[in-house]
């Protein structure tokens, strides 16, 4: 089996498990926003613990179901509180339909979210359940606090960013792996070195997202570089600009957001906070590979995970 | 034991059983909202269900929270979607704060609600898991047929907005009673004739908040006479005025709001459509007798549903 396996294998599924309810008013936004794609990284990850703890990978389908619809529904109800008018490139739903049917569409999904994990069978259904809906409440916490942060004057320290980021984004790529591990019988202690190993997965994740944001080839990711310098976003590297030097940071972000990019970005490079960051997702990286050690020393197989942990790093999009 | 001792027990538990999480924006919305009153006719259900199947009501009080914090959730969003300034004569979530704010709180209140629901430990609990599901769902669902009501051109017929009310309120009181007296260990057909008697409750109800808010005297109900008149919301009442005589009716609405209400009110009195409404009320009420003698018949004491179907119906506000 291969990554792209995984993922091929939940894109069928998906598309033979479309929404079907009644009305249609309720039910297509939810399949639109279903249907927008993306990488499928935690379904991907559920369907890979599973395969890794010998399961069938079909046993696994709902529960990587479950899991994606409660991320589309995280996704849906972010964009009405972020104003956002885009989601890879086509229109948010409460753009193309109003903030009324956004709302209850992502409250829908939530709700069948939950209905799939119920209807998955087999060993740890309710300890899944459990870290299930504790991931969940802890993505809610970690987008207020991106909210609060947004309009916070004082300054937001390292430790605060990386937090909310584990909160918002690797919470449940942990949730995903672990859930998926568990399906295999093994018990809650051995399952917590996989919800370890994919936190850090998304924490280098996330430092190459902020990399690629200010340093990638725009022509390769697809967006405007310095997108996030130009909407003034908390990230790792303007978190850290402004604690190695405060006052030219804040100096710089004073200029208008165009014009502000390409200085931002030329300074963050003559204070090495380019290479800075491609250290910090090493650093997570190599806990990875320590955990894939352990896990590994249980013979189970981690090379897949190494292939995905490789991917995630080495990608420039 | 007596009505009032359920109410009084809940209201001591929501006292004691304030969330507590953090960041504190987002879990304060969600304890004003709970803190805003109301009658607690849910919780109250599932309190009264567990007591006549010999349930401790302490052992359902998990299950009775449940289902309050998912009503105020859903409570909170309507406002939003509804554009709602006041609730309880105060101020709403997304008006006392904002609707990034408003969305966010009642996301996790539905996520804390399912932690609840999960806490519960006794018979039934995955059947109960299951019957809350389909009725979250049903809910949603409700809630966008309302919606979708609201900009149609065409006439809503009667037995859809039966079944809107059906699902946007009764099933979720339907449920309260149902997965109350599940928690006694009884089998899920015997706990069927509990939810049908709460979901005639639930219509008989929404028959008597329709009369009140036409027919009912203002200094008791607290509300405008004629509100929903004014709003041209569809109730029954109106619905059944335009399959009575549409011509007359329709003029009616095109009267600017203010103005219409006195006419309207008059003009459904000449019609007897007040004591229509009241033997429509009054049918669903036979319904809930012919169950209250069914369940027992099985030697189950139903004198506590009985005074509290007469309150409901008896009311003045």
């Amino acid at each position: 089996m291969e990554l792209s396996n995984f993922q091929q294998i939940y894109e069928s599924y998906l598309k033979e498990n479309q929404f079907n309810g009644s009305p249609n008013n309720l039910y297509e936004p939810m399949n639109y926003i279903m249907g927008l794609g993306g990488k499928r990284i935690r379904p991907t990850l559920v369907l890979i613990g599973a395969h890794m703890t010998g399961v069938e990978i079909e046993k696994a389908l709902p529960l990587a179901h479950a899991i994606e619809v409660f991320h589309n529904f995280t996704l849906l109800h972010d964009d009405i509180m972020d104003n956002a008018d885009l989601r890879r490139g086509k229109e948010t739903v409460h753009v193309k339909w109003d903030n009324p049917t956004a709302i209850l569409a992502g409250d829908n999904m939530l709700i069948l979210a939950l209905e799939y994990l119920h209807s998955y069978q087999g060993p740890n259904k309710e300890v899944i359940i459990e870290i299930f809906l504790k991931t969940a409440r802890e993505v809610c916490e970690g987008q207020q606090n991106d909210m609060d942060f947004g309009l916070r004057e004082s300054v937001v320290s390292e430790n605060e960013y990386l937090h909310m980021i584990e909160q918002k984004t690797a919470v449940l790529l942990g949730c995903s792996l672990q859930c998926g591990a568990l399906t295999g019988g093994i018990s809650l202690e051995e399952s917590n070195d996989f919800y370890d190993l994919a936190i850090n997965m998304g924490l280098s994740f996330q430092m190459m997202d902020d990399y690629l944001d200010s340093f990638g080839d725009s022509f390769k990711t697809g967006k405007l570089q310095g997108g996030d310098i130009k909407e003034g976003k908390n990230t790792w590297l303007k978190i850290k600009s402004f604690e190695i030097d405060p006052v030219i940071s804040s100096e710089f972000f004073k200029i208008s957001p165009e014009e502000r990019i390409n200085k931002v970005v030329k300074h963050w490079k003559q204070i090495q906070l380019d290479k800075l960051i491609l250290e910090k997702a090493k650093m997570y990286q190599d806990k990875e590979y320590y955990l894939m050690n352990k896990i590994g020393s249980s013979g189970i197989n981690c090379s897949i995970l190494k292939n995905l942990s490789a991917l995630l790093i080495n990608r420039q999009y």
